[in-house]
């Protein structure tokens, strides 16, 4: 299990590095990528799943709280070869997730620390680590949360009855897919870690002009993506049997 | 044959959410991704099919009435392995089409309901959902539906003949091409059910300040896709052996 | 040989609709795809070519003189499997890929008749069915063209080496990759037939406000590929043994 | 090994042609895709890597001194199969490597010649060939090339441990997504020859207007992805075994 610690925090933290960064790269002041677009973004977190999860190959790559609990949702009997589903295992799985997200985050703050030293809007540098919604409405914030993250947890479960050897690219372009399609209203966490860890590491790394870390908004992220995913599990079970 | 039934509901639904998703995302207002143009626009659909043909994968993943009758044209003898093709199956494929992808739609709608209650042309909230042409013109608009759906249908019979291991990632592909090339008239539904439920959805639904749902179009995007499907089917038949 | 003829008439067709289709939903007036961008015209391309590819399986998918001529120049026995190399073959492998590029190209006009119809710059309407410069510079444009095919056939032919299963993936890849990255000054054609076909088109249909077919740029998109291909043939026999 | 040298060589003046064209491409006055935006490329780099490691496949596929450098340091025995790490072979790999690269760019300015020719601020020209921080700050500009190279070397090394069949395309992706999440602030060398190469070309090169070739910033995108590869290298030995 320690080696599947190790893997879930390179994988998650290989995501943020990433994921974050393309965020930077799109809203932080004079980048190269500056109003790059929304499809940039995706692309960009596409690829950081992508590359998370060759990445954490050792503990069968969940990196994503979601997909954790969506396994145990649907009677898998392991997370990973060798790693049974336990309430112990589960919450290891999650801490070194959470852990990860905190410092691939960090280190997209290290890649990008001369664009976070320029002067910019608060939430901006905010929007860099964590999620937040267009409209804030945090019932509907949570629907759309839970709807994106059941079709992440439900289309991966569905993947192993179909043949094809596209390995961890088929996750890529799902997520993609619904950045491009149910991100708009909230920038879609699908994944408690991916918004949690960046949050606690906004409120304790020294950035330049940094405003509120916004806790009041961190529950929705957290519930909606566990929401989905425990759904997306139940719906498997008896779905795809 | 029951199911077939869900897989191609739960997969029509799926390509639904995704495909009514992005358009909300690029056009509604105050989105994360609005203005985020057609490329963006392409490449959601494509992944909505992606991943609509994994869920969908106990019955052929059809989830396109063009599919099931171009299927039906070419002489196939079943529309997925051990499901003939009859008049009733087609039937039941199409009425779970249809009905998957007003579901798709609705869920979508609850994705996007902050957004759908802001102020917005009800022209735009009609095109989360159904397509519409920019110049209307029920002869041509019905030749550029047929045109797409024949290279839709026509290049997925032919897949089986190339060996390559892309799996769903073919059809996302050529999905993503046809609405690059050949979307620009009609907004390419290219299946009738991508229209046809979705435009139920909207009159059903309870949207803010709705328009018309413009049912006089409505036979356009459904008689142009079976034609491009039968046309598609029968050349197979001949040209694919 | 008739099957072969079919398969690169089909296959090319296909290329040239999607190909003239996604430059129509960019510059053509009032399409959904208007103003795109240069990625959405390469991904559309990139397609077209992934497409014609599958649809011409029968033939080898060439779709293209410039690969034909470097087949020959490679030293290779067989254009497909039990089609020898020969100066008749060659010939019909061309026939066949123009006369499909025409007909791609009037699908695609048809299938933007109305937007055809519309009021544009007579060069934008041509700009659709074939290639052109933004500096106009024979010298140069060979040069462009001539090493933008040299980088497509000298890969294509290099993909043998190296085991993966993308199949036709691959080569729409590249082709999105030439286009973005040597597409700039003269609009890629890298394929003889997929400039001249279409500018018969252009001359024969009764296009609306049509200009000149320019027919004195005419032969750059010819020699500069057709160059390019036999050099990457040559290449290949020596460095790809 | 003079196979693996000229195997090298090839790939990465591939890469280079490919890169540096759609810099080109985006950046010179008067071209298709002028202004086509940092997704575009993104996608001619990532592109331009797929081309070169299919060019490259005789001696591995370095094509990047990072690669190498990061073999050795995870304790690779053969840079190639049949090519041992020593450090004469390590040295004329990258030999090969600046070589190919100074070629790759010499052949993207002639196909961009009369772009070349027009009025452009020296800067953008330089742009072409070599890589520039967006804000100069020697420090930061290495951490962010190291943490860029390590994610690249790091991920190629974990990429046997998952089984797929994307081949070079997972690499390909790979770059597409460090250019967008972590090519803002220093436009993302990654890869020695890359930078070096093509700046001893924009300094030999007669071309129209040019200015400084910038030698001071030069060390840079040489010992940022050294560094990165090496750091990449050595946590592979210990975390991938």
């Amino acid at each position: 299990m320690g080696d599947a610690f190790v893997s879930e925090l390179i994988g998650t933290a290989i995501l943020l590095l990433l994921g974050a960064g393309v965020v930077a790269n799109v809203i932080l002041p004079r980048t190269k990528g500056f109003g790059g677009g929304w499809l940039l973004i995706n692309f960009g977190w596409g690829i950081a799943v992508f590359a998370g999860v060759y990445a954490a190959y050792r503990s069968g790559a969940h990196i994503n709280p979601a997909v954790t609990i969506g396994l145990w949702a649907s009677g898998a009997e392991e997370f990973a070869p060798g790693i049974e589903v336990t309430v112990l295992n589960g919450f290891l799985y999650v801490v070194a997730q959470i852990a990860g997200a905190a410092i691939g985050a960090a280190l997209a703050f290290l890649a990008y620390k001369k664009h976070f030293d320029e002067d910019a809007d608060p939430a901006v540098k905010l929007g860099v680590f964590s999620t937040g919604p267009e409209l804030r409405s945090y019932g509907w914030n949570v629907v759309t949360e839970t709807i994106g993250t059941f079709v992440l947890v439900f289309v991966v479960l569905a993947f192993g009855n179909t043949p094809s050897e596209l390995g961890p690219l088929a996750v890529a372009l799902l997520v993609v897919g619904i950045g491009a399609s149910l991100g708009g209203p909230t920038g879609y966490a699908i994944n408690p870690a991916r918004d949690l860890g960046p949050r606690i590491a906004h409120a304790l790394l020294p950035i330049r002009g940094k405003g509120s870390s916004d806790w009041s908004y961190a529950w929705v992220p957290i519930v909606g993506p566990l929401l989905g995913g425990v759904l997306a599990g139940l719906v498997a079970s008896v779905y795809l049997g």
